[in-house]
C-alpha cells in the first residue's frame, strides 16, 4: 500500500489551478463551485490494457489520450472543461512509467484548462485507467444527438482516418504490405494523430446555438453518425468524395483504402455536427474564430437510413470494418 | 462488442428519477442542473477483483457496496447524494451476475436517492468497478478533515469492527479457531455488515455547522483518525473502553480481540467526527433527528499524536493490523 501512496507524488499539485476548486485532492471528496446558470456535462471512459491500448503504448501518450478522449465528449456537448477524477489501477509502481503518464496527462489538462480534483490509485493485474470529466455549459445550450432535422447539412472538423492508419503503421502494416511504403514524415504525422488526438473543445463551444446535433467520432464516422440518425429519427447521405483526408493519408495509401479509413477507422476524435441551412453563414464565422478546419460532407434526409455517394453515384466502401455496421 | 451493449439493459432507466437530471444515459455526456448556492462534492473509488474483493463475493453485495463506499465519502463531507457514473470492466457478459450486481447497485441508489447518469462498460481480464459520485452541499458548509481543535470531542456513529470480523468469518476463521464458535445469527449479522455497509448520509448532513472535522472509516479507526490529526495538526486520545461494539461482536470474540477489530479492522463506513464543547447539546438533538446511534470515544489534544487509553490506563492493542500504523 505504501508504494501506491507514492503515486500521489506524480499527481498532487499539478495541472491548472482553478479558482472554482475549493478543496482538491486530500479529503473524502473534492469540493468545487459550479458557475451560476450553467449545467454540468459529465462523462466517463475506461481504458483497459490489451483491450483499448497495447502494452507497448508510450506512457505519455496513454496519459494524454486518457484525458483527451473524455475532453472530446465534453466538446461534443459544447461544454467547457472544468474538473476531472482519475482512477488508476496498476500492476506495480513503475516510476518511469508514472512520470511519463502524468506528463502526458497534465499536458492535456493544462492545454484544456481542466483540473484534476481527485482519484484513486489501486493495484490491479492489468492497467485500467478510468477518467470522469465534468464540464459546464450554459443552461439549455448543450449540443445533443437528437436535434438533427431533414435538410440540415452535415459537417466534420479536421481530417478523418489518420488515427486508424497510424495505429496500423504501429502494428506493423508496413511489414505486411511492403509495396506501400509510407514516407517517414507521413508515418510520424499519422502516429501522432493516433497518440495525441485533438479534442475540438473550442469548436464545440462555438457550435452552441448553431448546430442542431453533434457527436464526437470515436468508433468511426459510419458508426457514430448512426447515433445521431437514431436519436433524431432521420436519415442521411454522406458524400464520400468530400471526406477530408490529410496529405499524409492521400500520399500513403490508395484512395479507396483512404476512404475506408475515413469512414470506419475510428479514434478520430473530430466532431461531426449538423447545421440548419439558415445557420450556415453564422457557422462559417464562428468556426473561423475557433481556428478549426471543417468541411461539409453531406445532408440529413427525412429517413432512409445512411446512404453513401461518390461524385453522385452510390458508393460501397471496401474496408472490412464496414461489415460491423 | 455487441455482447457488451447488452449490459445497458441492466442499467438504463433504473434507479431514482431526479428532476435535476436533464439528459441521462445515451449521449456523449449526461447533463445535470446543479442547485443554486451549493458546492459539488466529488469522489471516486475503484474496486478490483482479487484486491478489494474476492471472486466469490455475491454480485448483489458488490453492486451495493461499490456505490455505498462512495456514498460514505459524500456523507463524510455532509453532502447530499445527487448523481453517479459507473465504469464497469468485466471479463465476460454473465447475465445472472449482471442481474445481481445491478439489483444491489440500484437498491443503494434508490435508498440514497442518487441517479446513475452515465457509464462505460468494457472488457477486461478482471472485474474492475469504478464509481464516481457527485453530491451537493451548501456553500461553505462542507465537513472537512482540517478543522479539529484541541479540546474538541471525538465521536463515532454505529458500531466498529463488525465488517472485519464478518470478512474473517467469510474467509474461514471458524475453521482456524474451532473453539470460538460464532452463533449463526451473529455470523449472519456480521457478514451483512461487511456486505451491506450503511453510509451515514443523513448523519453527515446533520453534522453540518456542528462538527469541526469528519471522516468516514474505511481503513480502520486508528488509520483514518490519523488523516484528521495530520490535516488539523493536532493530537488525540481515544478511550478504547468507550468504543461501540455490537452484541454480535461482544458475544463472538474475546474483548481484547474485539477492540483490535474496532481499532484497525477497516470497512466500517461509519463516521468519525469532532465537535467543540459548545456544540455538544445541539449535536445530541441533531443526530437524534437523524436516527443514528453515536458515542463519544475521546478528545482532541494540542499535539502528541494518537494515544489510546483503557479505563484511564495506556492501552496497547493486540491486533496485528496495528503494526502498519
Amino acid at each position: 500500500m505504501k508504494e501506491f501512496q507514492l503515486i500521489d507524488q506524480y499527481f498532487c499539485g499539478r495541472g491548472p489551478q482553478r479558482r472554482d476548486v475549493k478543496h482538491g485532492i486530500g479529503d473524502d471528496c473534492a469540493l468545487v463551485q459550479p458557475s451560476e446558470n450553467k449545467q454540468l456535462a459529465i462523462s466517463c471512459d475506461t481504458l483497459v490494457e490489451g483491450v483499448h491500448f497495447f502494452a507497448d503504448m508510450p506512457a505519455w501518450a496513454l496519459g494524454y489520450k486518457a484525458l483527451a478522449v473524455n475532453l472530446s465528449d465534453l466538446a461534443a456537448m459544447g461544454a467547457e472543461p472544468a474538473w476531472f477524477t482519475l482512477g488508476l489501477s496498476l500492476p506495480s509502481v513503475d516510476e518511469a512509467w508514472l512520470a511519463g503518464f502524468s506528463e502526458g496527462l497534465f499536458e492535456a489538462a493544462e492545454y484544456y484548462g481542466i483540473a484534476l480534483i481527485g482519484g484513486d490509485t489501486t493495484q490491479s493485474p492489468v492497467k485500467v485507467i478510468a477518467v470522469t470529466v465534468n464540464g459546464q455549459v450554459p443552461e439549455g445550450k448543450a449540443l445533443t444527438r437528437f436535434g438533427a432535422r431533414s435538410g440540415d447539412w452535415i459537417y466534420v472538423t479536421g481530417t478523418l482516418g489518420d488515427s486508424a492508419l497510424g495505429l496500423d503503421l504501429l502494428r506493423g502494416r508496413q511489414q505486411a504490405q511492403p509495396n506501400q511504403k509510407v514516407a517517414p514524415e507521413h508515418s510520424e504525422f499519422l502516429i501522432e494523430r493516433h497518440y495525441r488526438p485533438t479534442p475540438r473543445v473550442l469548436a464545440g463551444q462555438a457550435l452552441r446555438g448553431l448546430a442542431s446535433a453533434a457527436i464526437d467520432l470515436s468508433d468511426g464516422l459510419v458508426s457514430d453518425i448512426g447515433h445521431i440518425l437514431n436519436a433524431s429519427n432521420v436519415g442521411a447521405t454522406i458524400e464520400v468524395d468530400k471526406l477530408p483526408l490529410s496529405a499524409a493519408m492521400k500520399e500513403s495509401v490508395a484512395l479507396e483504402e483512404a476512404l475506408g479509413y475515413a469512414l470506419t477507422g475510428g479514434e478520430d476524435y473530430e466532431l461531426l455536427f449538423t447545421v440548419p441551412e439558415a445557420q450556415r453563414g453564422a457557422l462559417e464565422i464562428a468556426l473561423a474564430h475557433a481556428g478549426v478546419k471543417f468541411v461539409r460532407i453531406g445532408q440529413i434526409s427525412a429517413g432512409g437510413g445512411l446512404k453513401l455517394s461518390f461524385n453522385g453515384q452510390p458508393f460501397a466502401p471496401v474496408n472490412k470494418g464496414f461489415e460491423h455496421f
